[in-house]
């Protein structure tokens, strides 16, 4: 079998090499259906599929420059050349650049940095983007997201805006591993964040992954939760329906943590907020609030409510940070 | 197919009627592999083994008094015909006893009320116990756990000192779902109690635990979890091995909890002070200090460790309740 990288490669349209610059953005997503376990390590390629939404104008913009040599700033500032973050992401342009090229990159996030959202999905997805506007290639949306899952699972979502599902697929070269759209973003469907730290994770979330499936015989039952949870997501987005998206969405979040919690070591992200937070929704919810939490690979809450309540739950949560998951114009 | 109710009291032995009181006394447990789920609501037969060290001179005590007119009282107090904790005590009581015989009760706690540990297993052992006495029977030890088992799964242990096994059994009538003591207790191992709330519980255990069972697809690799733990944690208390029994009685009841969690509505039994003392654990375990964390259906912590770092326990949790699980002389 040829090597599934290289397969990849070879579908690459030749390279425009006129250009000098390329210019991109991608946004950042939030899973309402978690990507939770990879089956292949080296493909990224997942245990189960996954539901996101995308968050509008909140994710990563980037300038790839030709160059002399390979540079990167983030946020305006220089990053070193032997840091896991530069190298990580040459290692991954290597994959789809021209061999002799060199790039000088401008990166920015617009994630309000108290949000602590992960921007490696959208890092990696606005990398592809950005190579292909340098290389005047119009790519089939479907390679654009298998070319963004090799830098990280999640960006494979990330390169398209609204709700967005990532097929598991069952081929070992991941060629059926892809991200698609599904919906349009929902005018009055809202997201806000609750930060609760924002130091570094005592685990990361890689590792929180691998430890899980390695140690946690919860673990073996995630797919299942998956199969009760994608189609309810799915149906519930196409159908506007919030109650079942939200019950769903907290629900795949809880149990996601659940397998974290069922590892070994554990890996409990949740803090004393966390959980003081996670009883407020509850009780909101007993009083008749529509409103829900999911989380991530860490002791933050993302709540989900519509336009309607919203007024409510920013009183609840007065440290609330919204977010417009309208797509950039 | 005879009702196994009806087949457990026909091997009852005569009763003496002669006696017009009767005595005894049963310990509480603390489950190190926890009994989670039954298989059978009305026999209380458990999905799995469980295994758990019984608490010395914590437990109930009773004493049954032929009486013309069912009475109880609990730590000197009358208790309501019409209350539950009555209603379902004498309904137990009808399983066993003598139909014309009227009996008033008196059952003492010594469970410290802080330590707000559950009180039915040690009162269903020990109403086995009184009945005993009362009748002048011996009751093959199987056969008396059986029987505690019918009033609340966990009693099924609580007629035995030290480390005891319940075995989940497989046969539709239970016959082979009694508990055996396993090891005497062991004089270094110690139990500690942190109570984060003595307010009633949001969700009653019987509640959680069918609610789990019914709702979190996570339930479906609990057995799982067992099969991985209860023969390591067995294993251990045969050999005094303390680091790899509290490494998986923590593993075993995070990993119930992490079912609660994964049920819906979630049962999210922790409080933030539960998260803190967990972090707490792992931290003084990351400096070297022996110590694991074990919780039942509740927010409460027990904290297991051994006589030679019990100072050291103490110093970080000021608030420990000790437990001595020594037998009762």
């Amino acid at each position: 079998m040829t090597d599934p990288i290289q397969h990849i490669q070879s579908l690459l349209p030749p390279r425009n090499t006129r250009r000098d610059t390329g210019e991109a953005y991608a946004p950042a997503n939030i899973a309402l259906c978690k990507y939770w376990g990879k089956r292949d390590t080296r493909l990224k390629l997942p245990v189960t599929g996954s539901l996101s939404v995308s968050l509008g104008a909140h994710g990563t913009r980037m300038t790839l420059r030709r160059a002399e040599a390979d540079a990167l700033t983030l946020n305006g500032e220089a990053v070193a050349p032997d840091s896991r973050t530069f190298r990580r992401l040459f290692a991954f342009l290597d994959l789809i650049r021209d061999p002799a090229h060199r790039l000088a990159i401008e990166s920015h996030n617009t994630i309000p940095i108290a949000a602590g959202l992960a921007s490696s999905a959208s890092a990696f997805a606005c990398a592809v983007k950005a190579l292909e506007s340098l290389y005047a290639w119009n790519l089939p949306p479907q390679l654009r997201s298998i070319l963004a899952r090799l830098g990280s699972g999640s960006a494979s979502r990330s390169v398209f805006e609204g709700f967005v599902e990532w097929h598991a697929g069952s081929s070992p070269d991941g060629m059926d591993s892809f991200a698609e759209p599904l919906a349009p973003v929902w005018p009055e469907f809202r997201i806000g964040i609750l930060t609760v730290s924002e130091a570094p994770k005592p685990v990361g979330s890689t590792e929180a992954m691998e430890r899980t499936v390695r140690t946690a015989p919860l673990y073996e039952a995630w797919p299942k939760q998956v199969e009760h949870d994608l189609p309810r997501i799915r149906r519930a987005v196409l159908d506007h329906d919030f109650i079942t998206l939200g019950e769903t969405a907290e629900h795949n979040a809880l149990a996601m943590h659940a397998t974290m919690i069922g590892s070994w070591p554990p890996v409990i992200y949740w803090l004393p907020e966390t959980t003081a937070h996670l009883h407020s929704v509850h009780r909101l919810r007993a009083e008749g609030l529509p409103v829900f939490a999911t989380l991530d690979a860490g002791p933050n809450l993302k709540l989900l409510y519509t336009a309607e309540h919203e007024a409510d739950v920013l009183r609840n949560f007065p440290m609330l940070i919204q977010i417009d998951q309208n797509p950039t114009p």
